[in-house]
């Protein structure tokens, strides 16, 4: 029977075992339990609790453990790791969980997943950044149409659009480093929710798995969530921006003709022979509708949850795992395909003037000649039915305005000229994007930086860890290859 | 490389595999997949697009590879499959896939799928109901408090409360039998979607399944998945009800103390050894979010999707799965518990009254006495803050009214009594419940010979399926256990 | 102070007013709360609860409350009738509220509000079917290219890929239907859980308003809300498929380039002169994910609600009503643009062997000449990197097959005998689209004539609610204009 | 015909208009649209795009369609505002839109919009933080159970569960400040999204709306909306943390019988007049449903949408405006509740106890005495089954260990000894609660500050937008009271 199944006299019922074992998903933290369980001991060990050798006895044990691999038994890792302990390391096994509920356990685990799942997304994030702005500088002259309502609508630079997607993604960045903010912070020492009457330092058991403090109150370090639904919604928002990339990458490589997909990221038919799918952006594009359930299954479980631990919380897990892992994959793919995919240069730029997309353009050009835009507007509108300079000339004889010139209006169908004539903060010019793009490259640098750092600051600690682990076994963890 | 990989000439990049492979899901219709193999070759054969001896050598290969088990490798169970077929059965197994896409082939498995699930769910709906009757009858005379907003409103009957719960799970038997309907329909045949050109008796491949006939039109057969998110729907819906149930158990082993719940049916605390936890009924509760946040996937990933076949579709499979084996498992769960709950009557009993739960019954009777409703609805409010004959009778006087008896003032204060008067169609009176019980009894009796029609029906299409394998390998399958 | 507010000895907080109050979406519900309100008061009368002479004014004051319109103040709008009857009809007019709850009046009301939507909707459903079928007689021999993953797959008919679109409709509107039959029940009678001690018809209730019967037991008739889910289902269901047809629209008005949007289901823009766009469809497409985001929050609403009433079952009331205008609105709109939108048949023409489209036919011709399929797959995956008859006849004889005759490659070319060769059940060619169109046209009709009947079924319940009163009242309603 | 209608010869149908309007739900924004054409009009006259002259009509007419309130006709506010511009200013109001889009201008007001929210969320969080430490301090001495899975578990103190909500909102209140910071950008300047051709400050514009700065990128700035699902997801996180207070009001106002909810936050029943109900709680708990429902929404319209703008926007503003609304509403009402609520304390001390809830500290104190946790529990554990000093002296005896003195475990029993043992950071002991009040009042005081200067730096700046439009009007608009 389990150890902590205490007073109760029967085992739990297959079915109900079946519903309520979290064991399947536990292998996400089962690296994460392990550290916590060395962590603890260490803390056990300083604050006198137990004695050096019996922590010695446990840490051995847990790092057994470890080598063994995720157990197959058990309600839940936690309990199926602590069984695992006392089987190894006997009364003293009996004290590992000492000033310690599962409640604490588990919500430590879920931060260092979640702390290292938004690492580990900031980084893809930065690569795809990295990709975006050099297939912007490789493609900076390339002109192509720019559509809204999926309609022809104003002739603009490739290079604008691609740094428009990055800086849709350095905004998910941003999010991702905020919410390590609220995530990084260490439960541990608060036992069931009341904290324990035993002394323990819980600053320096933060400090020893690399969180950046302590989740104060002891009540909210095991009862509260949100730092995983932050999580799931910083996911679901990256993943939404890449959504819509994938989106224009399926309508791109369709009748569009906008770019050739790399083989490796296409897929053919078990009937048609000549098809060449974009599956993978169409994966993409749907497992964000799988991320936006996630983020609305955590929420409508985590609604009305009465303080302070309930199961119930249990259910949020695989829904963290997966949508971190989804976003991190999503990432790698669409970085990895935009690296390759061929853009079809000839073709977005004949296509840019299509559907009279100067159309604009003429209407400011009839501004600057004295026309008062919405006049101008429907000048235009009156040309856009049946175009050419003639029409225009006489369009505005009509109006009783003096009529552009035939140069003018040639000026106005150049979409080259057009794209260029943009050039506020923001626009099209070649001289603004080129600026743009080289902000990016530096704040792409800072970014890097600041994420190297706050990645090497954790492995620093889980380093000092497992020095600690060392220095009471008396053996080198390090060299022996643990 | 993947068999269908066709004009492709490298193979996928590995993150995109990893996002885009199937497989890890597909072992759930890894037996579908075979039995629409075999369907399909035999209606090949009877349209005889293959020989005989080319049937014989497929079917022995897909038998084999059913023996064999779900495969480990490949982009999805279909492609899998056929490759092994292929590897077996040589050229005639590259004659298995002729008048056929994996379009049509994955969504006959799904709907395979879903058809089975709907089943085993309304039978386990129809276990929960059968234990509701049978806990009503049981506890028949049991008085308890009736509640709205979790506040004490008026006395009402356990059993009249399992039957709101009974009445409420038979609409959501209704509901499977209903998408049923519309889900037990053959797609097989269409191909691509755009049917083929080789003549095909789609009517006999449905036989052959157990469909109650073929969806007809091509294009909508496989690009439909309607009949999947109804599915969830329907699961959802159920697992709504359940968690309505489990949200009872859990307040009523609560402080409000009705029920002892079973030791299967309970855990314990890691830290805190008196704890006898809800945990089955939480994750009953959980879960329905969890069904819910699948909902909300499945819909938006099909949202707006353009005909006939997109990938997308493949992420609303696991969506299926999960949902309809998680409604399955709660209800077993539920019936379970409920089977084995212990009600503490005389706590129910002796809280039946509090709150002054008779307070409607007093002003009832007093629009017996004359007194319209809503003047004896205040003057009860006012009796509310100060509860008594005395003040009753000198609020009734102050209001120039013909005070109760103390005698009929002590009928309306006795919960048995006032619980019995209340002799409506659907109220809570002994002869109206009993009646509603046996009533039940009956359509139990009913949708249980109902569905045992539907699934006989579809084991005896089976039987000819493998019946018709057997008569062309020339061997008994029954006999061998197959 | 509310007449209801009974004990409470202060006002309620403002800003707890106006987070509570229902007011503002209760005029869905006003002219249903009056029919309950006249339903109610005739059943009074009927059992003896009340005299002729207190029906009158009771009666008297409800139709003058229905004359002047939905009430401004008070906290919902059953409590602001009631204190508006009690204004008018004194004594009498505090009698109305004996024997019911708001509980089972609001009940009552939201499941008329419901029947007469899915009814409405019914109604569009049939409308869009009729008007899909026309379209497809009507462009019977249109050839269009068929799409998987929007890439140019097969080519197909235009008339039987409309048909693919009624088929999904159809099916929304038997789900429709099926949800008709669980919603129009009648709760009233059941006071607010636990019925009343009043004898009450309730059969004689549903009957008057137009009900199918009761629903019975009597706390699963105030505490359920699955009726009304699962008719924002049945809402999201049809939106779902009108999203899918809105995704083509704005796709075939695009690039594609298939369609002429008529001028009245398009706008401009205010700055693009030139712009036509499909923002009637984006709208379509948007308020699907309304509709879905309307089914998580009643879900994630009712999930977990203890019984019998808890005021949070209000806010699933606006989701309701906005759900079901909402799907039959974008019914009407859609029925309407498909019918004046203009196919470019020479553009789908043209379009129609697009990207090879007919590779699978080439591969199926190939079988017929005895190549296995999967390797008539690959040879013709290899002819699509070269097209041509010469490219195809080296790989043959490479692969030492005898090569297809010129003639008979070229007619693998002609897309419109390749649509016309695909004769299954549910396939292209013209006898059996025919086929399918004429199934359809009959199918339509009897689901007319079903529809019709059941709204005639209440209508004149209806008529004899109104008979009852003016009985009553001695006065002819219907001659009134009432 | 609408002024922007342009090309298109027929009005829009007039099913379509009522579907596609926004015009209902811009009332939200017609204020800053207002402001969105005063900053516009300066920053076109600045440019020299207009004259002073034509700005001072422009601007004037702008006045004084503000003065008139939102208009009741128009495709939508932007549309129906410069409508009436033109028609007060004639040629000069013709010149308004010059240099821009509604693409611009909407993203323009839903940013003004999002960031003033933010701003009073932000401020309704700080008021609740404040209750809940005023809470804190008056209530510091009272002990009360504390429960997991809603089963007793073990002692704490009144005023550390507070803090642990305190703690939650104050992590929401930093979301809002982060999400702040990513929202209060202009995108003024972007046109359509392709940036204009007329020369424009965009910064002076950002200053004089009170923005941080620009959105740079013209495509980005119109087409993305990730600024306006980051808003409904603070929302949707500070209403799921407001949804587990309400639920704990509604828990401890039923059975648990902690609290008295105070008449102005309660609701009595129209049949039931004893009755006084958590109504306001239970919307709250509600409304949480209906803002995660509105996140599922946003997040699925804005799935997969290509670039630049799609209608399919529109639909997202209601959602961002209701959650805004709501959650703001929802802190108010519960900081009042939670301000009046009684706490009963009598009750709380006397069930501190209840359960057993002081089991765990037994086990410790085992521990202290050398027992191993593991066994210490299990000792417990039996204990629990049969409670009392003698039972625990034979089990400990059995298990051969020295029996614990009656003395220590009658201490062990003393509730608020046992709250008081547990000295570790976060604790419940009297010492540690008193630093975290005292810590959270200076957070409070830092924060409110900090969102004091945020308020204050846009006050300013739209005080001077104020300014420069008097300048150029050569009217004082502040003595004018405008």
């Amino acid at each position: 029977m389990s150890v902590v199944r205490s007073r109760l006299e029967k085992e739990m019922d297959k079915f109900a075992l079946a519903l309520t074992s979290s064991l399947e998903h536990d292998s996400n933290i089962f690296y994460y339990d392990i550290l916590v369980d060395l962590a603890h001991v260490l803390t056990l060990l300083k604050a006198g609790h137990i004695s050096k050798e019996e922590a010695t006895k446990i840490l051995n044990a847990v790092l057994e453990v470890r080598g063994e691999g995720m157990p197959e038994d058990g309600e839940d890792v936690h309990e199926a790791v602590e069984a695992k302990v006392i089987e190894k390391a006997g009364d003293a096994g009996m004290k590992m969980h000492t000033a310690r509920s599962r409640n604490d356990e588990v919500a430590t685990c879920l931060r260092l997943f979640a702390r290292d799942s938004l690492i580990h997304l900031a980084y893809s994030l930065l690569e795809l950044r990295e990709v975006l702005i050099k297939r912007a500088e490789e493609n900076f002259d390339v002109v192509m149409p720019g559509f809204t309502h999926l309609q022809y609508a104003q002739p603009t630079r490739l290079a604008h659009h691609l740094i428009a997607f990055h800086d849709m993604i350095e905004r998910d960045f941003q999010r991702c480093i905020d919410a390590f903010g609220r995530v990084n912070l260490c439960p541990l020492g608060s036992a069931a929710f009341a904290s324990t009457s035993f002394p323990l330092d819980r600053e320096y058991t933060a400090r020893l798995l690399g969180f950046n403090g302590v989740i104060e109150n002891s009540e909210d370090a095991v009862s509260s969530r949100d730092f995983l639904i932050e999580s799931i919604f910083v996911a679901t928002s990256a993943m939404l921006t890449l959504s819509r990339i994938a989106e224009e990458v399926i309508l791109w490589a369709s009748e569009f003709n906008f770019v050739e997909l790399p083989d490796e990221y296409a897929s053919s038919s078990s009937i048609m022979p000549q098809k060449k799918n974009p599956d993978v952006a169409e994966i993409v594009r749907a497992r964000t509708g799988k991320l936006l359930g996630n983020l609305t299954a955590a929420t409508a479980i985590y609604k009305a949850m009465p303080l302070a631990y309930n199961r119930d919380f249990q259910e949020m897990n695989p829904l963290l795992y997966e949508s971190m892992k989804s976003v991190e994959l999503g990432c790698e793919v669409m970085a990895g395909m935009l690296e390759k995919v061929k853009f079809k240069i000839e073709v977005m730029e004949e296509k840019a003037g299509k559907g009279f997309s100067v159309a604009t353009h003429i209407a400011e050009e009839l501004v600057r000649m004295g026309v008062p835009f919405r006049k101008a507007h429907r000048i235009v509108g009156k040309l856009s039915l049946n175009l050419g300079y003639e029409n225009l000339r006489r369009i505005m004889e009509d109006e009783g305005i003096e009529p552009m010139t035939e140069d003018d209006f040639r000026r106005c169908m150049d979409v080259k000229e057009v794209v260029e004539s943009r050039k506020n903060t923001g626009g099209t010019a070649g001289s603004e994007v080129r600026r743009m793009v080289e902000s990016r490259i530096s704040s792409l640098q800072k970014d890097v930086e600041e994420l190297r750092e706050i990645a090497e600051k954790i492995s620093s600690s889980i380093e000092v860890l497992y020095g600690e682990v060392s220095r009471v076994l008396n053996r080198n963890l390090f060299s022996s290859g643990v």
